[in-house]
């Protein structure tokens, strides 16, 4: 918007609190002629909690990103800091991967098209050939790698090459119905999300629509959430909900379902490309818009 | 509306599905001279599955009530049917069970008053006398009946005997904290309603909103249901969710918990008391308006 | 489910309200030996008010359909009455209207594509050649006629010829930018269902998330309504909205309504197509699951 | 939390946008040995664009809050700036005006006496005697000021000496049917809550629950807003809606309507309470928890 070229960037960071942090990182971004434009924060409130900050400014070009990095390693607590510095131009890298159904990879890759999804689909990897042929709607490189018991690890390896070779930097699972090893989770900390067709941490594990039928609930949900090494146990991300009632089937709890779960992937994963989303212990911060 | 004397029943019933029914019952309806003006149903559509039925009808003064279920007895298959005949004009007789928390004892009183929900509060019990005062703003009969390990029996039978001398016929357990015996459940088969701070089944047993808080979920939620001798299992008759996020302490999701509470438990005993819900095997049939 | 052979159908009827109506039809349903699997209705409940019901049934083959419309016109009110029955099998025939935006689109083609909706997508037209590419992803015949304020009787002439050449018995405007003449409208009465990208009757006519923008509402929403000849005013069918704050501009209100349009939509049209709907005046009864 | 004494302040500013605003406040803060505990902010990001802040902090005792003032008013541009401290601890004073409907009146009672609006209602006023029950239930000094076309200036002058003689702060129009005047709506600029029972703009005026029944709706809603000269115009703070559809009367309307507006009145009435809203123009800001 101003005559001078600027360029956007990205903030987000987690520290033991203490006074004067907004000042100390505002201060060091006015001193280095940054217009803040968003501002976000959160503390935890409570001895020995944590403070988050999410921070969208314009900074001058050049802009001296490691000098900032090197001030803000000064500017915050010595222990248990960390943050993230990232241009806004610089988009997430993705990689999705499925099995038959195809609803959330339509919606991702229909969201990233139109760009309300800031992101790039870089490549799709499915253990079935079914979903061959939307992947090729929207012109996106798509891998068969099969798993079987007998093949899980050469296979995950495998998936693994093909995500690097594509610099994936974020790995969406959109209803890929394996359940991964802690070696692969390892490779993508934090940066693994899935989409799990229940409210968690109602109906763990496998059919929760029969689950949640057998139990007569009036609601069925959708819950996207960081992958860890415990099954359908790491940070929630986003949840939503449907209202159902006695004359829903299992195939309509599935048909709802799907609108649920794709719009609850869909808000997760723009929230995690806009750097939206920090995940502490088993919680997360959003900033949402 | 009509010139003629009507009174208006509900008829709820269920029996094993076959052809016909809405046939034959509309058919013996009619035959006396009364006129349907609601009429809701429900097939579960398998081999061997049932059928229920909700009908409102305006019957001409006077009404063979005893001819009429003679009628349906024949009319219905031999085994497995069911019903319930009221008139509208004999109102649901509530008691209801407290302990501390104010708020659903209050929405239910107040709608009550306002006659949002068609029916009588009869009796107010509670482990402690804090709620008095509440009671007695409603001019509500209040009892104290202290609850210990040691002296549960003989607690439980006070209240039975307080709830039949008042004519009792639906209980409300409006965060009643004790856990009430086989034998107290037995002597209300599914005519006790509870509601539990959560989406069950998640968070079942106790500190629902501390097990929420901890779990990180984004959604809170109340469920009323039918109480049956197994902990927070019994079918579900209403659910609801309020959105809460990383601000959110466990205070918090008290507050917000309270207001999704008294709203799904004081829809739930609308439902109820308007003859609107039919619970089979572990699950409702509910015909809201 | 059975072993005779049967095939469903879906009756949908209006007429003027008397005692027996459910009574009458279902024996007419009865002795044809028809299984009756989902059964619907509304009372007006008023003096000379309607009454409206929805049957979904399973008939013998053969059944004499001429011959039950017969005795429907003996059973019901001489003055007044209607209705449609239709083999479930005999799926409705929808033509598209689009300008520039592609999300409501893309949506009906995926849900009818996936079955959700169960209809058949027979040709798209627009304005504006920009949606070829997307009708041609799913396989749709596409169709491009530019209106100009000289050429529209001309346009219109033209695109009633397509429909017509596709068998076209339902029009939906899935945010097709041309107000319709009343020729054109009257030539699928009731059956052109239109998206409007606010709640109506807030904000008719050109830009609403403008005009909601700057009025401040808290709460954006979309209107999926049946065509007449006074713009925006048809019968409503379904209805959304989704929080909006201080944060969202004109841009984000678009975003977010583009899945509340197309949500709204997709529900309308299934509905519609399942024979759900009955617009009585400038009201609707919808019966839906 | 801490040993040493503090007290607890809102700081609600609105100035022209500038960069280092964040930066200049918060250093004004740190300087003065508070802690900032929440902080919200929001930029219009345009060009001659406004700025907003909300901060909560901890200041120590003694804290000069004149001299920390001054130094706002020197950080802030000089032009068009504005801001309220506000301690905690000072409660905001409400005067809560109502005619016959008493549901506003018991929720906005009920949620101060349990601290859930943490502010003192000092006075009700009533065109009406009806309402007098309520306001005793809750001891609440209760006054009737009849209002007739003729009495309408000299009525309002003695409801605006009440209002004086009870220092209140803040009016609530809790289904107050009375139209103001714009002498009596001056005397509290941007200090009056109304609640319209429409989602507005849609039904302005009178009867909102009989036109949106006549326009066949499918959600019905509530708009809690400032009171401006111009009827059912001014910014608006909240809004709700709750679903409904053709089985709902016109007194459905009302009784679903009852729950939207006291959920949505309360609300409003809370984050006002709390410092939580910024009118700007016919826009809020509010910060929500």
């Amino acid at each position: 918007m101003g005559v001078d070229a600027t360029r956007r960037y990205r903030l987000l960071l987690a520290c033991p609190d203490e006074p004067g942090i907004i000042y100390r990182v505002s201060g060091a971004l006015t001193a280095r002629a940054c217009n803040i434009v968003a501002f976000d924060q959160h503390s935890e409130g409570v001895a020995g909690g944590y403070y988050f900050m999410r921070a969208e400014f314009d900074a001058p070009i050049p802009f001296d990103t490691q000098g900032f990095e090197a001030q803000l390693a000064e500017l915050l607590p010595q222990e248990g800091s960390s943050w993230r510095l990232r241009a806004q131009a610089q988009r997430h890298r993705l990689g999705i991967l499925v099995s038959r159904e195809s609803h959330c990879l339509e919606e991702l890759a229909w969201q990233v098209e139109r760009q309300d999804i800031d992101a790039e689909i870089k490549v799709v990897i499915s253990n079935h050939a079914r979903l061959e042929s939307i992947a090729s709607r929207f012109r996106l490189p798509f891998y068969v790698v099969p798993v079987s018991p007998e093949t899980k690890a050469a296979a995950e390896s495998q998936m693994l090459d093909i995500l690097r070779r594509y610099e994936v930097d974020t790995v969406v699972l959109a209803r890929y119905m394996q359940i991964l090893t802690e070696r692969f989770i390892a490779a993508y900390p934090r940066q693994i999300i899935n989409i799990h067709h229940s409210f968690l941490p109602a109906f763990v594990g496998a059919n929760p629509y029969q689950q949640a039928y057998d139990r007569g609930v009036k609601l069925i949900g959708a819950t996207a959430h960081y992958v860890t090494s415990e099954l359908d146990a790491g940070p929630i991300i986003e949840q939503d909900v449907h209202r159902v009632d006695h004359r829903h089937q299992v195939e309509d709890f599935k048909r709802i379902g799907r609108y649920v779960e794709r719009m609850v992937l869909a808000r997760a994963v723009r929230w995690h490309v806009e750097d939206r989303v920090l995940p502490h212990g088993n919680r997360t911060i959003v900033f949402p818009i």
